[in-house]
């Protein structure tokens, strides 16, 4: 299973400390050593570096958690191969355009019997299950919708559809974002920490690096993180129940869904095989 | 003006020493100071550095000119900003998706007056003249071949007629690629080189740098350079006559036609204003 880190932010924040002890886990804290990616939104713009190497040995790994890139939604991904070579076009996060805005998709999990009708709008380059489900959730919402973005409650309510009948295939943990909102869908497991005054420290799990907020931040700043598994040993993450889909906006959970997808029902689906 | 810089090759080569003098010219030896990047096709992924920082200062560009990324096709930018603010979604090269490949565009030169209708298929994120025009090429491929890409003759024919009729617009340089093939077309200056055995030193302008790349390669590397201008003071450089396009395929041109662009073109269009 892959490893996944989201960033959602009412100030552009950098993510130079979450990333460290996520890179770690690329080979070193843990097995994850299929390559890796983070996707950093800025403005409308998007910058995504992608590495095929092991996030720990990755040069742009270290240029990452060295230079402060600052977003308010930034997505990471480091891969332990299921499904597709490691490749770079098989290296998440995944980047398409829709309505004049940049999507950006990364996923933990694996989906089986999954082949849904594409119209050919959107194709994955690569041949992961992966990709083929970000480009059947950006297929289906030009379709709904394909002059304008709709409402965000009218598009929350498309993705929750979206998450739950994909949930059906398999595994499906993801984070997606417009640049705007990042949506994170539990299936298995993610948790998240919402960080806002009073700051204090935060010490790493999977190395030993200790920031205090407290003096990188202003009273109003608020900061979502959202992971596979908690990246602090000293602070309350909380676990998002299997089948649950939020949407977060300005550093906070924004609307919550459920969506049927659950370990359970990824496991059924197992068992009728 | 901006700068351009490609490279196709028919074995995956580094462009270290080429981008060690393009790098230059983003603030220290040209005014080129608004953002540049640079994207390695590697197999059918594609990475894509991008950074809105001037390349003499930006980590980035340390990072790119240091670590060697070996790559069929390779198109990277430095900006001077004629449209559009300096933000990193105005940061050439732009990427979309086509027929499940990606697709890498920059541009060098001013379109005026370009207003093209649009289908909604690929929908500038930014506010530059270079952008649209990337969708209104994709745009109208996706028109003529829904479903699947032409043959590449034909692709070419219809990528020369596109480069003519964008021309007419301003000045329209650009580099083009889907990973397999360069498209090259100059509408006022741009510069090529093979290099190819018997492989020699190479020398260049921007920077007291010398490489002898017959140490560096064997008897069957064939890689062709465009550049806006000439980035080797001892070498020659084919400059490309205005109003052509090439398409490079395995480090050599494969197809040229003529499109009607040239600094004259372009030169009318604004005397008619």
């Amino acid at each position: 299973m892959c490893q996944l880190l989201g960033m959602n932010c009412n100030v552009p924040t950098d993510i130079c400390f979450s990333f460290t002890g996520f890179q770690a886990r690329g080979g070193l804290t843990d097995h994850h050593r299929d390559g890796w990616g983070i996707a950093f939104f800025e403005g409308r713009g998007v910058r995504v570096f992608l590495d095929p190497k092991p996030s720990v040995d990755s040069p742009v790994a270290e240029l990452v958690r060295q230079y402060p890139i600052h977003s308010l939604n930034v997505i990471a991904h480091i891969r332990k191969a299921t499904q597709g070579e490691v490749r770079l076009e098989n290296t998440h996060p995944f980047q398409r355009e829709l309505w004049g805005r940049y999507w950006i998709f990364a996923h933990n999990g694996n989906l089986k019997d999954f082949a849904p009708a594409l119209s050919g709008r959107f194709r994955p380059v690569g041949c992961t299950d992966s990709e083929l489900a970000f480009c059947h959730i950006l297929d289906t919402l030009a379709q709904r919708f394909p002059d304008a973005p709709p409402t965000p409650a009218a598009l929350f309510e498309v993705l929750a559809g979206l998450a739950g009948a994909i949930a059906a295939h398999g595994e499906f943990n993801f984070l997606l974002s417009n640049g705007e909102r990042l949506f994170a869908h539990c299936a298995t497991r993610l948790t998240y920490i919402v960080r806002q005054a009073p700051f204090a420290d935060a010490h790493l799990n999977d190395q030993d690096v200790t920031v205090d907020f407290s003096e990188l931040t202003t009273p109003a700043d608020r900061v979502a993180v959202i992971a596979t598994t908690p990246l602090t040993d000293n602070e309350r993450w909380e676990a998002i129940p299997p089948g649950t889909l939020i949407s977060f906006s300005q550093g906070a959970p924004e609307e919550t869904a459920a969506t049927g997808a659950s370990a359970g029902a990824a496991e059924k689906v197992t068992e009728r095989r």
